[in-house]
């Protein structure tokens, strides 16, 4: 009875009978085996929901970026292309059954930028020419050696190219450029000087092997610019563009959520959310963009690019806006934090942080506006002398704080009967004072990243904006602008600093 | 004479004849040889010195990081030995003359690190293996489909697959893991379902690859890891102890900079520049960290790290670190800045400042002692609880700069016949309530880093420190240390405002 109460731990059906002596447990037979059916079910829709998710991924990003769905496409064309070598026997028997090679060469080589498939394209052409001579040289001096001594030779020369070359891939310069092709050289002149000693043809080798490169390269640049090209060089254009949108929107994001937040704290939503945190792309886009501005420059001319564009002056543009974003990384967690300023303190200065924020965010804005439209901004120079005034006005204020508020010990801020005159602790005032600096070094900054726009501006040769034009967009743009003869006020004022 | 003494703009003689009325430039003959040739030599000058600066590099590259040349024999090696399956016959007849697949593997699969080379060789055979088998299932059904249509077959086929293949290299989690594998499922795909259309031979060709692949990738494995391996793991490890240090040294530096610029202006060299400049590698990190946690899991134990290591854990300690980098790069630039605190106000906070950057930095260079020891350190706790009383130290002293100071709006600090009362105007208060509400931040940022490499201690089961250990070091490394008595005080304080 005792043995039989215990519980067996799983599903039981028990019957207690009128008499109240004896129960009877029901073991269903088949228990194991629903067990097993749940497993395996569980296993399986766990499976298919796991299989199911990566599909709506892979969805979601051919939706959101399509190029690289169309890439897929036109790996998918370039193979078929080079398959038909196979299928056609006259251009088959024209370079020898190595077409395999071909068919190696448009998988291994073609690359989502143009420019990377020009680099590898280059790099292996390059590559297996110069392998492929340095090869036949070693195999001559080898043949001149002797039988016995042609074995040693050409592993001695494999041992000591292929070190040379591994470790030359490790040298910046020329990982940077040619790191493909030292391993195709590796892999050539290994392949030549092994497989000549049994093949004994090599010159045909090589000649068929060059020129099944020759087709698989071609046929991939062909594809790779003709088809929806996508270009390093655009795609570098772009993100810096992007970069300095983001960086705007989280800059003003960080001041209205700091000041008003105590108004709505509501409207705090996803969407501003991640408005806010557009900065973290930047702080880590530095080996993205490295990475474009080394395939940009294998690309010839394309849309609004000359061939030299000078694309070294996007990553210096590109370390200035990643040294706003540090800041406003630091900006950002002090107006997350819990401590704060006294109302009367945040609304004093709210005006002049909010102003100098909108100030260094159209700045940015502008900044985007004359990447995008690649022209000279008549009006650049005018915000900048704005928000340089809006730095001043911020540092007036700091300076009034000593006349307004009377800082003694006392632990809250007390409003007296005069209006202007109020007690606040010194500590109070704490954060204030950071977060206005923070905004003045952002500020200077973005200062800099100008600099550095307008130095691109000149080597690239941006147009020069008609004033007709430049007056309608900033119409368009700033409605609120101060009238022009104030702006002249102002430029003057700080010219005169400068 | 006048066209005579016009410069010719090149080199020349001239003799002056002593009756003072005629002079004869002797133009030399052979000028455009020598123009030629001065050309010519400074041509091969320039281009032997860019030749020489470039060995030069190599040879410091070399010396500085003796693993990487080591690398470069270790791949010579792995290549030497595999061709010699091309020179000995009997293994030469058994692969059927493809020994140039292992060729290829070893040149395309030897990485640097272990964890790399493993995940390439993985990745190698399951795409080789799946899409042999799936190239052969195709041909059955292009062969079932009858003559006419079997190219179409195989042209759609390859076409379809290779299009999927490629867009899922874009999606982040086939990227990171599987990029390698999806390339070589699209080459060995092409290749079975093209070249069977010749071959017909292709459960043997499969075979062959499959063979030689496996002889090349043991090559690799093996090579990699009984030679100087170097593994992954260990490099992220050192590379996450490196940035704790450099950051440790930033800090410091910075601060003493700042605070000590006035004393000994000439002090700051070159390497203390170097040091200051520590906390760069830090902010750029990131890619280099993920590249290695991703290979590190595929390494199997080694040293002191087991199988399933927590290297996730890692990346989270090295993103705290880099946020405390991101604060460390505005303190800098505020440091290096014109804009001063007067003498008196410097005085007054260097103390609690470098305080408190002091406590900082040797937290920081304690997580680094946990992480190269890999033992829980007993007062890692201590020293965060005494970090956190130099914060309240400095906010203290930031309250009492109330009492002690008189703020008004005088342009300058006086100092009155009261010692410790200055007349000092709020603007020049303002850059070290900067500094130390940065340092602030920064203390709170590094124990954020001390829970994860806490969380990353638990996770990784670092071992116990002993008592007597633990005390041998604090001795050695802080003699200065507060006695335990007044530490247990702190302790005490700290864990009540927790």
């Amino acid at each position: 009875m005792v043995k039989e109460s215990k519980p067996t731990g799983g599903l039981e059906w028990r019957i207690n009978i009128p008499n109240g002596t004896t129960s009877k447990v029901l073991v269903p037979e088949s228990k194991s085996h629903f067990r097993v059916w749940n497993g395996l079910r569980g296993l399986i829709v766990g499976f298919m929901s796991r299989i199911w998710k990566f599909f709506e991924k892979a969805w979601s990003l051919a939706v959101r970026e399509p190029k690289k769905a169309i890439h897929g496409l036109k790996v998918g064309m370039a193979l078929s292309l080079v398959s038909l070598f196979y299928y056609m026997r006259p251009l088959y028997n024209g370079v020898g059954g190595n077409a395999m090679w071909a068919v190696m060469t448009v998988v291994v080589v073609f690359e989502y930028t143009v420019g990377a498939t020009l680099c590898k394209c280059v790099n292996r052409a390059i590559g297996t020419f110069l392998a492929g001579a340095l090869g036949l040289g070693v195999h001559w001096i080898a043949n001149q050696s002797g039988e016995k001594f042609e074995p040693i030779v050409l592993q001695i020369s494999v041992f000591l190219l292929a070190a040379a070359a591994t470790f030359s891939r490790f040298i910046p310069a020329i990982k940077a450029r040619f790191d493909y092709g030292a391993m195709i050289f590796i892999l050539t002149f290994s392949l030549v000087s092994v497989s000549g000693y049994r093949v004994d043809k090599l010159f045909e080798l090589a000649h068929h092997r060059l020129s099944t490169i020759a087709i698989g390269t071609s046929l991939c640049i062909l594809t790779g610019m003709l088809f929806c090209p996508v270009w390093a060089g655009n795609e570098l254009h772009y993100l810096i563009t992007n970069n300095m949108e983001k960086l705007a929107a989280s800059l003003d994001g960080c001041l209205v959520e700091y000041f008003g937040i105590h108004a709505n704290v509501n409207a705090k939503g996803e969407d501003s959310d991640k408005v806010l945190q557009g900065y973290k792309c930047v702080l880590n886009s530095k080996a993205t963009e490295e990475v474009m501005a080394n395939f940009a420059k294998w690309e010839p001319a394309h849309g609004r690019f000359y061939f030299r564009h000078p694309w070294n002056e996007y990553l210096k543009v590109g370390a200035f806006l990643r040294k706003c974003a540090y800041c406003i990384e630091t900006l950002n967690v002090s107006t997350n934090s819990d401590t704060e300023a006294p109302d009367i303190l945040n609304k004093h200065f709210s005006k002049f942080c909010i102003s100098l924020s909108s100030c260094s965010s159209d700045v940015l804005k502008e900044l985007a506006v004359i990447m995008h439209t690649m022209t000279k901004s008549t009006k650049i120079d005018l915000m900048v002398h704005e928000m340089n005034n809006a730095v001043q006005e911020l540092q007036c204020a700091l300076k009034s704080l000593s006349k307004e508020t009377i800082i003694g010990d006392s632990k809250s801020g007390i409003e007296e009967g005069n209006k202007s005159t109020t007690v606040v602790p010194l500590m109070e005032i704490v954060p204030i004072v950071y977060i206005s600096t923070l905004l003045i070094e952002i500020a200077a900054r973005i200062e800099k990243s100008v600099e550095a726009v307008n130095e691109l501006a000149i080597k690239a040769e941006f147009e020069q904006e008609s004033t007709k034009k430049s007056k309608k967009i900033q119409n368009q743009q700033n409605p609120n602008q101060p009238s022009q003869g104030n702006q002249e006020d102002l430029t003057m004022k700080t010219l005169q600093k400068v």
